[in-house]
């Protein structure tokens, strides 16, 4: 039944070659810990209950896919999900494993850019299959403290799921930060001094936001299901620390709306302002123009050629016809004044 | 009781007439397939548990519906929605098949058109019936690789169903990156270079989008009750892969929200952009057209023709004037600057 | 308890005078079927299980409503309901029958203007009243197909219920593409040639749009309750029957809401268009009337009257003037231009 | 346990002294019913199966609260609940009786304004406790006709609850039906003849649903609370009429959100119109000033005073600048006609 | 397992050192009460069920974390969430009692803010410990009360929960009270006189009510599990009391919902008014400089200098000249008015 399981790795248009990396850690129960074991032993290594097996792959390659399919017997579909790294945050019980996708944050400040990047997670009783396309410093960390401790973590792979979801969860606060950071730069440059460019930030941001929400609010589905099952998945101590992992999912869920509502707030708040300005703008022209039109008139009145006006002879004709503009105009401000227009 | 079972083929109008095309492909446990079989002797095949027969309608005519009735012994109802084609994409149980209601899409380049087209799907245990008005490669395409493979999909309408469903909807992802492309193409012209045609294409594209949300947001229900059933209608292994086709609809929803809300924003945007336009055009228009105004003013009160108007006989009247003009144009400029206007 | 039941008939403000109706059919189990029969007959009949009676009640008096009360025992909220008609579409079970609210739609082509009644049905065993105000030529079609084929019918309430609901609503849906039509004239409208009717006519399909929605939307839920009632109504076939209906709602649903959302669409793009179109014109007014101004200006100064103005009396001064105008005209142009104003 | 039963009762600012009154009918289940009766016998009244009470309070004081605490022994939440009037509508169960808050609304013409006032009811097998701050001209009708008609009604809680539930719900649609009104009224002066006034009006108008939906939203959550109890609280046929209640409600609800997408619509509509009024005028003013400035600045030119303007001394010269000026102002109308800009 | 138990205590940015302060109150069954008590002896005290123990710790040290760890054995991250103090509110099991994070919210009137701060709740069987950074004088009070009378309060952790809570709601009422007061204000300005300010200000309040919302929504929630838990936590009683803060929260939810409505209605109003004044503006603007710019063009006309223009040469030329003037004024409003444009 397709698909077939030989998959070619996808190469995603004007990306650079990735090196690529395996790194298999076994640790048995007893504490000891071999940082590097051939690859056809591992299936073996599963049947023993005291090892605990973590294999991580790095932009995998066709071997390394033969190796989840021969060794550990994955679902092809799973293998998949794994590694083409689109798919959305998902977990997906099979039928001697879980399979999770969840994702790595990360934002650039020089180009203000947001980075994600999908991790394909198989979760058996006693191992941990990691894929990813690029290096993920959190899960190097996540292994080297279990190395060093296995006492502490135990071979337990909801100790270690939680330790790596933790992990990748705390990375997501200083993005938050930054996002927040840049809704506040532009609430003050709407109020104080507005440039064209700020548009295009908002709208950048907005985007940042929306991507962002896209990752987490589904991720907060997985952690969901993985607490709340009727029949745990993990035990009851694991569980509360996963919960610990939801709660700051969910807060940062809230944080994005929250920014969402600032954000477009802040545009309500620039067009209302524009709108006002504008207003002004045009009331300043409307008065000034109509005050200069009828001195200007005056002026076109006593600048006529004709014949027989008696103002051009009149010893005091040119005063008085300044003054009349200056009556004029000063009547026209006060009456426009007194109709609350200016 | 009504609606009667012969159906006139409805024209829908200005539609060019349709060829017709009556396909159908038994094939038997051992692996041997027949392409063509007599409409008479299905029901006789039916009732053999070790074939299983496709049979493929394209453009039904009043026999081909008189067939279905006859020997697969369809409800009106199910064959009435599988022939007008205008139903919603659905999944109804009857007592001995199901039927469903699935769309393909495609999109052409050249006109920037979305098409769809329904297709009906009656499930039996050991049959599948498609019903089409015009032809669909994917149809073809899954019946010919299940000829030639009858071993590897087995004689098991869940796998040969899922075959379709997930060549359909892989279909699907050309479509939306079209879509997404013409997204981005907007943004870009907001910032950039904005024309009035642009504004149609926006429309045009949230119509398109509107409609693909339409098709594919009822499908997402219909592949979730396929796989989610309590009583489940296929074997877990058959479900593993429909899941899988549920992913990838439940993606291409959310892609489909994120560029609607996307096309949102990039409106908005454009909206304050010109609304910032118009604001910095009026206040050069208002400031020039006042210092104009302001300058002609002054010209027009020296073209007066007043006989005692002691400045006309000064020897340097003129240049006065004129001097006059700069410094009220000077002034006006650095005042309505200091009162940041410019 | 209150409400009594000797219920005066509303007069709506300005309705004229209704001509009355009462039509009692009753068919037996045998197919021969009775087109008048007298009021006080019915009580007995009702305990005839092989017979089936349909009353139809147009613009019910006094006596109809005693007839209902005496005869049928109907509860005197549910006569109440029948009568008065302004109830949202509902379905209320009572001891010995349910009562329905449904809604015929009308549109007239001429005035642009979207009918509604109210029908209600109390639903028995072996029985149908139906009750409104003014002539439904669905139901007396459905009566007069059910004389004249009572066995194809069955003495069936659900069968009956079936017939009436499915004509009713397959009348919706000329109503809908009335709605669809005006949808896409506005579209042509707004991108073609905007008249300020137009947006009168927005509004009044939007009322519209909204007031059928208002209709269809409980309606959907009546169907809902009928079809997926744990202890079902009717037995499975009926069902079957009405999920077709409940299919054709859901679609009229969708279609309205699709609508609404492209008018809203196309409202927001005409609103973006005139935005456009007003920074078009502000542009060409400040560009033109500055270029114009400065011309003035020019001409204002050589209409000065300084008796010491050189250019004067230069030989080449009117042609110098007229040059600089022009000189100026086309500096400003062109570096407005250069600055992307123009 | 806090808090403390002697509640002062609150006084709202401004508020001139209410009076108070405190009325309890009696009657027993002969149909005798005793007017006045002594607060202290209350207790052992309530204790005789066959008697019922109603005691109404307006504007309860001290004595008043304690009667309540001592002869009914309520919880002291649910009085101070009662006596304190700014409870949202609900329904609560406590050992004994039923607590529930529920809104009388009105309108009054002159000033369009919306008054609404809370009802707190104790619900008891056999008493009704109501209490409130001003006169209720509801509650005073049907203890009345309680009073005149044991009989009819009983000595049931759930057939007096419903009859003063029914009162109060149908006072609801005069209220509605002025708000109705008003929305109307703005959309006809939308289209029609727009003051500034309106656009208060409008801002009034949607408070004023605000308002109303904020009663009677959750108001609709206490009958469904009523009408579909697992354990009902009330028999079967009681339910039945409150049934009726809650149909009238939703019917409410439904109508006030039609009201608030008719306003917004409305006001769309509005800024719809003024953008397009406002394009229209920029448009003649930008047409009709351009016209008048060419020709304006040919009066200028031809106003000049240079020593060698041949056309000053042409014969014909003044007729050819006002034909100059003709054919100017007739070539740039007819121009901007084809450019579609008139 | 991580995290660790040594948390240092977060130091937020800019902030000033903090007083810090452990306060133990034990009190027995009997009615006794003991102010201090050391902290070693805390554990044993637990285990007397006739005594029950309120651990207060503001700012908390390294020592008391310490302490929440020996002595009451909570989970680690629980006493996290309590130290850290950017939660959400939330309720959380754990074996032996419940963790709760509920806010204290304040405004200060001068600078017109909002603060909020975080209340770490641990609710075992015979105890309560709260945690918290800032001095809260609802917890001072609650505590005094508890200390002044066991008697009435009982050693039972609902009912000092109760009267935590339900302080804590109480003081919401008055911020929501100034929110509210503003929102008035900001109607007001709006219709009366609007100044650029007011949108700051509009802007800001939008910000305070999303602040509290954002506090109020999971803390309905937490009440909600509080009283509504299949197993309850409390007895009958206390989530009688419970019930009733429950109560208030949700009145708070709703008058927000209200305040960001008729704040988003008066922006509305706001842009509608403005857009409305605009065209009013604008439409003078057009009328008068059209009947200016004609007058200047008679003038104009009359200005220029050829030889042969018999009208400068009338004995009434100039009074023509200038009844032209006012005759085209005249008449170019007249046709306005007539054409609806003025
Ligand atoms: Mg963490
Ligand atoms: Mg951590
Ligand atoms: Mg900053
Ligand atoms: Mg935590
Ligand atoms: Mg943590
Ligand atoms: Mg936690
Ligand atoms: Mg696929
Ligand atoms: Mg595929
Ligand atoms: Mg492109
Ligand atoms: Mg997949
Ligand atoms: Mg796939
Ligand atoms: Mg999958
Ligand atoms: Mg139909
Ligand atoms: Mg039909
Ligand atoms: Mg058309
Ligand atoms: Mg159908
Ligand atoms: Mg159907
Ligand atoms: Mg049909
Ligand atoms: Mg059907
Ligand atoms: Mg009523
Ligand atoms: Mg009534
Ligand atoms: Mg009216
Ligand atoms: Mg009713
Ligand atoms: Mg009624
Ligand atoms: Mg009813
Ligand atoms: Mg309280
Ligand atoms: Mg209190
Ligand atoms: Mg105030
Ligand atoms: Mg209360
Ligand atoms: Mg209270
Ligand atoms: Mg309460």
């Amino acid at each position: 039944m397709p698909p077939k399981l030989v998959l070619p790795v996808e190469r995603k248009r004007g990306e650079p070659a990735l090196t690529e990396s395996r790194r298999t850690v076994v640790c048995s129960r007893g504490g000891t810990c071999e940082a590097a074991v051939d690859a056809s032993e591992i299936s073996s290594l599963l049947e023993q209950k005291d090892t605990f097996v973590w294999l991580d792959l790095q932009n995998p390659q066709a071997a390394d896919v033969q190796l989840l399919h021969d060794e550990f017997q994955f679902h092809p579909l799973s293998i998949e999900d794994a590694t083409r790294h689109h798919e959305r945050p998902k977990l997906e019980a099979f039928e001697k494993y879980y399979f999770m996708v969840f994702y790595e944050l990360g934002y650039s400040r020089d180009d203000q850019r947001l980075r994600s990047q999908a991790i394909g997670l198989f979760i058996g009783t006693n191992y941990i299959v990691s894929v990813h396309n690029q290096p993920i410093a959190t899960i190097d960390e996540t292994i080297k403290r279990w190395q060093n401790n296995t006492a502490e973590f135990g071979n337990d792979a909801g100790a270690l799921l939680y330790s790596l979801l933790d992990s990748i969860v705390d990375d997501y606060f200083p993005v938050i930060d930054e996002l927040a950071e840049r809704v506040e730069d532009i609430e003050q440059q709407i109020f104080e001094h507005f440039q064209e460019e700020a548009l295009q930030q908002v709208f950048a941001l907005k985007r940042d936001l929306l991507g962002v929400r896209r990752v987490v609010s589904p991720e907060r589905d997985v952690l969901n299901v993985l607490i709340r099952r009727e029949v745990p998945i993990f035990e009851r101590n694991t569980i509360l620390y996963l919960q610990d992992v939801y709660d700051h999912i969910v807060r940062i869920t809230d944080s994005i709306d929250t920014y969402r509502d600032l954000l477009s707030s802040a545009l309500d708040a620039f067009l209302s302002l524009q709108s006002n300005q504008l207003n002004q703008i045009v009331k300043v022209l409307t008065i000034t123009s109509i005050v200069l039109m009828c001195d200007a008139l005056i002026a076109g009145i006593y600048g006529m050629n004709f014949e027989f006006m008696p103002e051009l002879h009149w010893r005091y004709g040119y005063p008085f016809a300044l003054g009349l503009m200056v009556v004029i105009s000063i009547s026209l401000v006060l009456y426009l004044r007194r109709r609350k227009w200016l």
